[in-house]
């Protein structure tokens, strides 16, 4: 059984030192490995290997192999499970293998310019950009619109659900709230990324629902790769309570995602998009 | 010319929203390139891409090499230079050259491992752990120590000496301070990893001194990464502003690293090596 905290003796300095119990987010290796049919007789791919949380591993593989484009839908996965034959103890929960349906065509060579990616996003921000142009299978929906007061009391209902943030100040959070401001679902991991992925990962293996009608907060800042997975998912609207990097916001303008920063204490900046969020008053 | 921050017009949404500009912490992709003798003629090896704030490419090439033990010493790189046969006009300033000594023997398949491993930490953290055995050139002195009071000041040194931070809130810094809380260098970049990653860089170019006898501080959490990092390059104490990992405190207990997190108002928390801080008064 995996946990996503670990309890650790330390040395609490303050007013006065004492030795205490602290939690620790928990961070270990993920390996996603690919293939087709049954795993002993053929052969399979390591995809890629990433630093997460554990918990929530098949979402996030799921939501992994979602944003690079290599599933488009759950049907195109035939099974999802741990890897039993590790060469070490350590790795027993930390191997998830996908076996992909037979008509998903494996392209090793795309697999390794995606693995090659993986760390980044591409070459540069204009090939990423173009790259993205293939991955994103339609336009943002226009008629989601959100009201500004549901975008303020957005972090708090995320805190309150992040019991494990609470505890540990070590776990980013990725919340799908509607457009009336209600938390429908969130997923935590040391790498924002993760977050987002197991989030979105999760609805993938419910045929994507509701990604459309939906938006995303999340806890820490807003990177390209953040956005990019968002539009990728159909996300029109993504809140972060950080602030959004120039890439980020170019690349929300260029596809016409709602970008919001700094969303705390009862203020946010938009970034892009604006004519999704129903002000309470009109600008000056 | 490059820069780390970009202007950009955002409606700022508080008491009233208003129409204002806003400071975006640039990021852009950094390709590393690797070869032998004149780029002309020669074969070169793409090597990573990672998302970057512009600016100390060259120190964050020299630290990311250094820290992958492509290299070990300053001598072992001939010239450094931005590419300037390039596709896209994007990538002029994007895309840094690194020439090895004709010494340094470039084994592609442990290069590929690199790569492979670049984006998180290897296989499992076991296999990690050993895998830095071989990277981490000798012990972590044991004759450095810090009093408490250095490491309480040192959080508000690095941040007045961050003025774009303070401008974007969007980059993340790493700052190294000697054993008396003086703020040597400092380096920042949306990438946690890059920032320190520079840091280190810079004083790889001066034959990696002081590093053994300096503490660094991080603006945000420690992952296991930037723990290995540290301990590459040497460096005795780790203090962060943030939260650490199970792994971190785990890699950082195995080879004899102190790392202190939560290190804000007056208060921080000792996960490991309490020898190397002075405290004001003993622990009850």
């Amino acid at each position: 059984m995996t946990t996503s905290v670990h309890p650790t003796p330390i040395l609490r300095i303050g007013t006065h030192p004492s030795e205490e119990v602290d939690l620790l987010a928990v961070e270990e290796p993920l390996e996603i490995r690919l293939g087709h049919g049954p795993w002993e007789d053929r052969q399979q791919h390591r995809l890629s290997v990433t630093m997460r949380t554990p918990g929530h591993d098949f979402e996030l593989a799921l939501g992994f192999l979602f944003a690079e484009d290599i599933i488009q839908t759950y049907d195109q996965v035939h099974s999802l499970r741990y890897c039993t034959q590790v060469q070490h103890p350590e790795e027993r929960d930390n191997v998830v293998r996908v076996e992909l349906a037979p008509s998903v065509v494996l392209d090793l060579a795309r697999l390794q310019r995606h693995f090659y990616t993986s760390s980044s996003c591409g070459v540069c921000g204009k090939a990423s950009i173009e790259a993205l142009a293939v991955a994103c299978p339609r336009p943002l929906p226009t008629d989601f619109s959100v009201a500004e007061e549901a975008i303020h009391r957005a972090p708090a209902l995320l805190r309150r659900a992040q019991l494990v943030f609470e505890h540990t100040g070590g776990l980013h959070a990725a919340g799908l709230f509607d457009s009336a401001g209600t938390l429908l679902r969130w997923r935590e991991d040391v790498g924002r990324h993760n977050a987002l992925d197991k989030l979105i990962g999760s609805y993938v293996a419910e045929n994507q629902q509701p990604l459309r009608t939906s938006f995303v907060l999340l806890s820490g800042r807003v990177s390209f790769e953040l956005v990019q997975k968002a539009i990728r998912a159909g996300i029109p609207l993504v809140a972060a309570v950080g602030a959004p990097s120039s890439l980020a916001v170019a690349l929300a303008r260029q596809y016409g995602l709602t970008l919001l920063g700094f969303v705390r204490d009862q203020r946010f900046n938009v970034y892009t998009g604006e004519a999704r969020v129903v002000l309470r008053e009109t600008v000056a």
